[in-house]
């Protein structure tokens, strides 16, 4: 029965787009005035790996607010950035699937593509060719103590000249859209930095061509590890049971939250400090059943956490159902995923052709 | 009178292609047999930037070679690689003249544009497409004591990302148009083995798609420096006097030539180990007057250095004079100029275009 999911669905992206109209105000770019922008005339930009299915952390982190913000920016673009995918050693069949999967995952979640651009980096040649021009204006130690290198790269300097400048592509993914808002993790904001760095080094060497883009750092929930809630949930987790994805199954979801570490405390209160494991239930039971954490520690009353687990349970298998299925209708629809992507690549190209024109002029290529 | 001075500089071009047809078969890079590939078969690639105007070793060392290259093969493309030429900070209204007067400076030294590709490397986007993908495959540490890095990056790590990832756009310059022979001077060997590497290490991730280029050491005479004998004739030396570019006027070129450093024997020997400065002139002399070594050394017979300097700067001056005054022609004609790069970087863009879409297809972004 597609109706019905697709029914749910739709009220599920509607009351996203509604309970998170407070994100747009959190504009917190360092050198970023708040509200420096109006949403007016703000264009936001944010790019997401086709490496593997979205988890909650993903979710609850991004993606719901990647819909609120597309009813909220008169432009908006998002990106499967496979480009970036390639810094780490990719399978090539597995990467093409990816990329449809990740398609099928964002519109599942409510991307809407009359309302964003949602495309694939790889097909806009300008982010590669941006990017070598702002490379010519980065120095080599800037990069070195950024995130992405510092945590992937295993051994200092042991990664890819992919890995090490990484965040200069992404610099050029930002700012070849004239790009004033970026939703991004804390876990970001250092190559944010770089972004309004460049943009500023740019203009004064070729005259102002680029916004300096601020961050929009949303005040979603932050979801842990459920073997290690000290720990961010994240793709790379070895454990199985440490990530719930939203395509896993009712069986997945129960088993994952009845294995999560809490502690020897029956009763469940919300303190991510003293109890990480218990507190990160309530978390994710208020982020599913959207409802405030208050609500959620008062719906736990007088039930100890084996049997609070089965009610976020609940919360989260009503909440990624009927995800799961429109990604499973979507993806067995492989030609209207590449039509939504086409379509996006095609749109971005026509924006970008002119920024790079121009950046082309200001440089002396033509 | 335009006319002569083309008929002169046809000659010359003819000689050129005449005398230097014994290159083609100095097919030295490492690992690559001697002549792996026969002519017939063979893609030539080869990049200058467009900073100033050529001298008189880029000349003797490069283009006389470029020259001969384009009636051995049968796809021969020259780039003036604007993209390079960045990685360096540039004036954009002299990159943007030096980029035309470069392509005025090939075409006076004989590059004929029906035989070779002559395009500007930043109108074919490709480039840096390929270099990402490329430099994903690249480990830091394999970069950093490649030449291009040591000499312009005047302390350790201290230059821009671009300088640093130089070699790896050269790698894409050459691979994207499955080049099978790149004209290289002996301080470029070590870049060309990094495409060669590239192109190995691509065809082990993603299958055969890459041949490895092989390196055609071209066998012409080394120019010093008139000042410093023992050092290379370079673009950017300080001293103007070190330097005879192919732009210079008769006085500028005699006024060069009596200054240049011999020492204080006044006969005309060709010793470059023990007499570096007058050998330096025996050895522009010969190249000059299409002679010889051995030639040139018995027309200095009965004559002192400073006369024998006479006998130089005339055949300079014979040489020269009708490559700058074709110069001249071409720069007073910007839309004819205009017009074969464009025709260029058409042809370019149509030999890139599968070869990316092979490369995207292996990687898996479609």
């Amino acid at each position: 029965m597609a109706l019905p999911v697709r029914t749910n669905f739709r009220n599920v992206s509607r009351f996203i787009q509604t309970s998170f109209s407070s994100v747009r105000s959190v504009c917190a770019g360092t050198r970023c005035p708040e509200n420096q922008e109006p949403p007016g005339d703000g264009r936001v930009f944010s790019g997401i790996q086709p490496t593997g299915v979205p988890h909650l952390g993903n979710y609850l982190g991004a993606l719901e607010n990647w819909v609120a913000l597309q009813n909220q920016y008169p432009l908006v673009l998002y990106s499967i950035v496979d480009l970036h995918s390639i810094t780490q050693p990719q399978d090539p069949k597995k990467l093409r699937s990816n990329i449809l999967d990740m398609a099928a995952s964002l519109l599942a979640c409510g991307i809407d593509p009359e309302r964003a651009i949602l495309f694939q980096q790889s097909k806009v040649s300008a982010h590669a060719e941006l990017s070598w021009i702002l490379g010519c204006l980065t120095s080599m130690p800037r990069l070195r103590h950024l995130p992405q290198w510092k945590i992937k790269s295993k051994q200092k300097n042991e990664g890819s000249v992919g890995l090490y400048t990484y965040p200069v592509l992404q610099a050029a993914d930002i700012l070849l859209y004239k790009s004033t808002h970026v939703p991004v993790g804390e876990d970001q904001v250092q190559h944010l930095e770089l972004a309004q760095d460049l943009a500023r080094i740019f203009n004064n060497c070729y005259g102002d061509v680029f916004p300096e883009p601020c961050a929009l750092l949303s005040s979603t929930r932050k979801v842990k590890s459920l073997r290690n809630p000290s720990a961010k949930m994240s793709k790379s987790d070895p454990q199985v049971m440490a990530t719930i994805t939203i395509t896993d199954s009712p069986d997945d979801i129960a088993l994952k939250l009845r294995r999560a570490v809490t502690d020897f405390t029956s009763e469940v209160t919300f303190d991510p400090e003293t109890r990480p494991g218990v507190s990160n239930l309530v978390t994710i039971h208020a982020a599913m059943a959207m409802i405030s954490v208050e609500e959620a520690v008062s719906q736990a009353r007088g039930l100890d956490t084996g049997a609070y687990k089965n009610l976020v349970t609940e919360a989260v298998i009503q909440r990624l159902t009927p995800i799961r299925e429109e990604i499973e209708r979507l993806k067995s629809d492989q030609a209207h995923l590449e039509g939504v992507l086409a379509r996006g690549n095609r749109r971005a190209q026509e924006l970008a052709a002119p920024v790079l024109t121009e950046v082309r002029q200001r440089v002396g290529f033509c």
